[in-house]
């Protein structure tokens, strides 16, 4: 397998914990890296092969403007490395808009898809987690490019959790086909019209089924989607915090949360982002993962396992023969 | 005060816990209150006043076409107690549209609004609760109804938390001016533009703020605010179902659990959606509080609080002083 280019300047906590995590996915994993960036800033990268980028587009730089200026970036240089075939992935916890930008301009689309989407994966308790797209790539949609999210998450599902026949269903605020904007009726019809793949389009669901088994893929526009992913990470965040406050104040709570510690970290694992290793930017010619901000070297080493998955597994071929048909 | 008119037959547990619910209202609070139901299923209303109405709008029937045709409803009479000047607001746990469908045709809409909107309050560990508008009412929306919401969620935050100077902010998926789609950058513009009271329109906040101390009042159109309402609704309920799961396994982690009984009640009140005694429909003739269908006696006694509080500080004169500047 080709390497996976790594953006080792991206990310909250780059470049340390990037190499880190990149070293554990080479050393631990057998996955081979092509590191990019700043070689003198990277540390010790334990013989990792480098490509040089001089450049670093920080994490609140305009994405569209800075990928056109800086063609000596990280991210921008990652995607070329994939475009040149010097790479067969590229993995970034940068900034995100710009990890996009990157990808369509360098890599370029799969022939026939509208609008590249951002799938991401939302924890189900007990359960597979669910794959909810466009989660920000695009926050306009029209109604019908949600066919080609619906047929292009269906494939994601199937290769990344091994649902053989993903249910799809679309994102509203109400069960029955009536329910939603015009904007979602316009979507339920073109759904319910096309071939989406897998156990097909099974109707609407609303948000407190995203952590539930309701569906395997969840299709909405990429605002909404956005929205529902920070909402439901906030107040993941507001209870864990509020739990952990409220377990910090008597003495017999202190000890008997000491007790529990095996199942609240078993619990901070299931539902923090980074167990996940990242999104997937769906529709590119090429396997593009987006990590986190706050991605630390377990998550990137995650990250970098999904990267190798995915490329093994063919995704962006089987995503092309998902939206001809 | 006039009695506060409480829809006895809607809600998953009516009418025995809505009833039940009342008597405590009314009992323990000193609240009076005007049943509205089918009396020979009432039980011991224990002296309450009954305002008799032969139909029930079921929880998921179509509301609009339900409300014209079912005059004799309870939700109808109900409102139109209100608007008759027999009841100063009015209570209702049961079919959610067709409450808000009531109201609005019976009661009519406060002089230049609109829209009404329906207000929820999202809860913030720690702080105050978020006021988070429209909620559900308006599946779509034109961007300067959100000044109408911004001014009517600061009144709101106001009467309802005691806020003396609202932060209002704008749900988008960026904090920068130029992020969200083209409605929320036209919205932005709006509420930049406009007189929203309180400490004025702050701007962009994400989904990841709704539980956060970050906005006093955030405005959205009602899919999105909808589908962030019922994410966060979803988030919570499946981390706390599997913490309960988690907990119920090591004879050790069972003990544990026990002794962090006090603590896991208090979050459990604080981020339970019954705390908060219902959301408020904003705009119409008349106080209307829309509780959860999940709403049992305490809950309800909790909305008939509410109301009685919304009606002895004349919220309605109050937003229509808001909107009218």
């Amino acid at each position: 397998m080709l390497p996976i280019a790594v953006d080792a300047m991206g990310g909250d906590h780059a470049p340390s914990e990037i190499v880190a995590g990149a070293l554990r996915a080479h050393d631990e994993d057998g996955i081979p890296v092509l590191l990019v960036g700043r070689p003198g800033e990277l540390g010790d990268t334990g013989g990792l092969e480098v490509l040089e980028a001089s450049e670093v587009i920080a994490m609140d730089a305009e994405p569209g403007s800075s990928v056109r200026r800086m063609k000596d970036s990280s991210l921008v240089r990652a995607a070329e490395a994939v475009r040149d075939g010097r790479a067969s992935a590229m993995v970034s916890a940068g900034n995100t808009g710009a990890t996009m930008a990157s990808a369509l301009l360098r890599m370029g689309r799969i022939s026939g898809v509208a609008r590249p989407a951002i799938a991401t994966l939302i924890p189900t308790p007990g359960g597979t987690p669910t794959v909810l797209l466009d989660s920000g790539a695009n926050a306009e949609c029209q109604p019908d490019w949600l066919v080609q999210f619906a047929q292009m998450g269906a494939v994601f599902a199937r290769h990344r959790l091994g649902i053989a026949e993903p249910r799809v269903a679309l994102l509203s605020i109400g069960e029955e086909p009536g329910k939603g904007s015009p904007f979602v009726k316009e979507a339920f019809a073109a759904l319910e019209a096309a071939e989406v793949g897998g156990a097909g389009f099974i109707g609407n669901v609303e948000g407190r089924d995203l952590m539930t088994d309701a569906a395997d893929v969840i299709v909405t526009d990429g605002f909404t989607g956005n929205v529902a992913l920070k909402t439901a990470e906030g107040a993941l965040k507001a209870l864990l915090t509020a739990l952990l406050t409220a377990m910090a104040g008597r003495p017999e709570a202190i000890e008997a949360a000491d007790v529990l510690a095996p199942e609240l970290d078993g619990l901070y694992r299931e539902f923090h982002p980074d167990t996940y290793g990242g999104a997937m930017l769906l529709g590119v010619k090429g396997v593009c993962i987006i990590s986190h901000g706050s991605t630390n070297a377990l998550a990137m080493r995650n990250a970098i396992g999904v990267a190798a998955e995915m490329v093994r597994g063919d995704v962006v071929g089987h995503l092309a023969e998902a939206v001809s048909t």
